[in-house]
């Protein structure tokens, strides 16, 4: 059964025109890009063109890309850097709704002494920008928000930010792990000093990210050892995944008018849909500000795992928070943070499209998600007791 | 032209095998290991297989196994863990032919205050153990030595090692990036508490390695995030390169016996018809205890990087030292430690071959260098002021 993926937030297929671009490197053309002879030299230049493509995605330069194995490498790179480039500031400012990359770092830094501010979010998931800005002092050492969530999709307002920011001389860092080649960023336009992405997110294979660092930023390497990357991250090139992520953000950046313009009709005409035929069902975030491609629903009374098992019998994967943290019985910290009730939450399914999903496709989980939760909802207590009370339509 | 590639300490073709295992998992099944879903789900198993592997190959269990971006990382990271888990201890012992992976991070350390030992070597590149033994206290938060050299194949003592530093209770890691995989390593024999690996060394691709960590190993996560690799390692876990490097294990398993027999008798025939034919030539490092597959020779009074270029016309692929410090015009720091002259030390090449290495290509080679020496010779006024000094016989 070929899947109905609609879990692309989580990871994405390597897009075939990527798979094919990269897979001369593995095999045949396999050298050092740092060795003396031209089959080493061959590779180099590749790589060099690779950086060119993953700069040209943001009107970034070429030697403002540091080439890493993750966003989470990259996440790390950043902060600790600004720490290295700060020591004597011990305060340092996120947002309770970042991904576990940032938050669990966070949460790692606080027991190492730094004092933290984890600012707050509204119903819709928007930034509580008084308490945010109230937050900032000369012992601000990192502000590091998320472009936009992977949950929700919702968008800080990354522009206004950067421009307060620079006005108070602070580094900011964005996680533009779920933003890069969704929407168009223009590094020149924004006050953004290191930014954090990653390969896996936008059809580049797993295992490759990237920091983009504006020139002149004060920058402390986080891998220690050889030169690569002009001395700003050891280790040998990952090669073909360079040049895979490299095609992926060429072809990412063709997709940014026309690609995600559909890509965003596919995403209302579902969510549009299931609220429609499903009562008792919500969409979370900032409809305004998102991504074209996220929806997060909540479905009440039930529990996203049962709903996630039976769309898994019609091959529809799909999300009930981030994969980062499935597992865990607790329900999201993001939809927490944003006040959604615990008998909406615990519900709550997100489905992540890409450019490779299809009308079909969406068609398919319209049909069955009815069905589905109607079946688990005749199921649930909390649905009887929710009908007892008069809480909900039936 | 096919290369002639005796460069592999640099870094290896991925077997064909290898990426046909990993094939799949790009463009078919890509799904996210943490994903709760059966898509995602079956590319969990394939991880848990290849890291039982990856065991296999050093008699480890699966839970010792640590999955990293590269031998860098797992460097970085068994060093930072060592000093968190030791943080009253501010000594550290490495030699002074190390990786650069090791050297720049222990002198990167120096910098933050940390009292650094680098342990000489003799003229064949044999670690003084008298300077190793008295340099050790009670201060000492890790010894980390290599267990094969890079450039000369030189094997450290590290069964011996081991047990002195088990007796005194200090903390050992290994950089085996260049041993794994030649020689049978078999971790319940041999006390190590932490050994580094990288996939692109034993033809898995670039952009993968590990770090065995023995249990009850005290251990802090360098890479902050996600709970991915037993909450060890953050980041979402690199599916094919993680399937590629598991086969690449199994695959090197297979070769411990016949195939490395063969590879030794190749590099030695090798070694032993170039010293043979070219006068004022020998081979460096300890041959007693070598890598089967290195092979070091000094050519006095010529230039590393003119031979390298000539053998590049032929299209044969060698280096004067590490990929990892090429282009720099210092001779090697490993022959500088041995105290090779520096009339020898700069005409240096190290030829490093495979198991896909072949009876044609060293037969080509040793039919080549002869004259490409010559050439050289004929137009190095050191040479010709050697010859008029009487030190050379011609």
């Amino acid at each position: 059964m070929k899947p109905i993926y609609f879990d692309n937030n989580a990871t994405t297929k390597v897009d075939p025109e990527v798979f094919e671009e990269m897979t001369p490197y593995f095999v045949e053309l396999y050298g050092n890009p740092s060795s003396m002879h031209s089959f080493g030299g061959q590779v180099a230049e590749k790589i060099k063109e690779a950086r060119k493509r993953i700069a040209d995605l943001i009107n970034a330069t070429p030697e403002e890309i540091i080439i890493t194995s993750c966003g989470s490498e990259s996440d790390n790179t950043a902060i600790y850097s600004a720490l290295k480039s700060h020591p004597d500031k011990k305060h340092i400012v996120t947002s309770m709704v970042e991904h576990p990359a940032i938050k669990n770092l966070f949460q790692h830094l606080e027991k190492d002494g730094y004092t933290t501010t984890f600012v707050p979010v509204d119903n819709k998931g928007r930034l509580n920008m008084d308490v945010f800005y109230d937050s900032l002092s000369d012992n601000t050492a990192i502000v590091s928000l998320m472009w936009a969530n992977n949950e929700t999709g919702t968008m800080f307002p990354i522009d206004e930010i950067g421009a307060e920011l620079k006005k108070r001389g602070i580094t900011f860092h964005t996680d533009a792990v779920q933003a890069l080649g969704k929407i168009d960023i223009d590094v020149t336009k924004t006050n953004i000093d290191m930014m954090s992405f990653s390969g896996h997110k936008i059809h580049a294979p797993k295992g490759v990210g990237g920091l983009y660092v504006r020139k002149g930023t004060k920058f402390s390497p986080f891998l220690i050892g050889g030169h690569q990357e002009g001395g700003k991250r050891a280790g040998t090139e990952n090669l073909a995944s360079i040049i895979g992520l490299g095609k992926a953000c060429e072809i990412a950046k063709g997709h940014l008018d026309d690609g995600y313009h559909k890509l965003r009709s596919l995403r209302d005409r579902l969510e549009n849909a299931l609220v429609e035929k499903i009562p008792n069902s919500f969409v979370n975030g900032d409809l305004e500000n998102r991504l074209p491609n996220t929806a997060s629903i909540s479905f009440e009374y039930i529990e996203g795992e049962s709903i996630l098992l039976m769309l898994n019998e019609y091959g529809i994967c799909a999300s009930s928070g981030s994969a980062c943290t499935s597992g865990s019985l607790e329900p999201s910290h993001v939809l927490r943070a944003m006040g959604i009730p615990f008998t909406a939450a615990h519900g709550t399914i997100r489905f992540s499209l890409s450019v490779f999903s299809t009308d079909e496709e969406v068609d398919l989980v319209i049909e069955k998600m009815p069905e589905i939760i109607q079946r688990l909802r005749d199921m649930s207590p909390f649905w009887q007791e929710a009908i007892n009370e008069g809480k909900v339509t039936v």
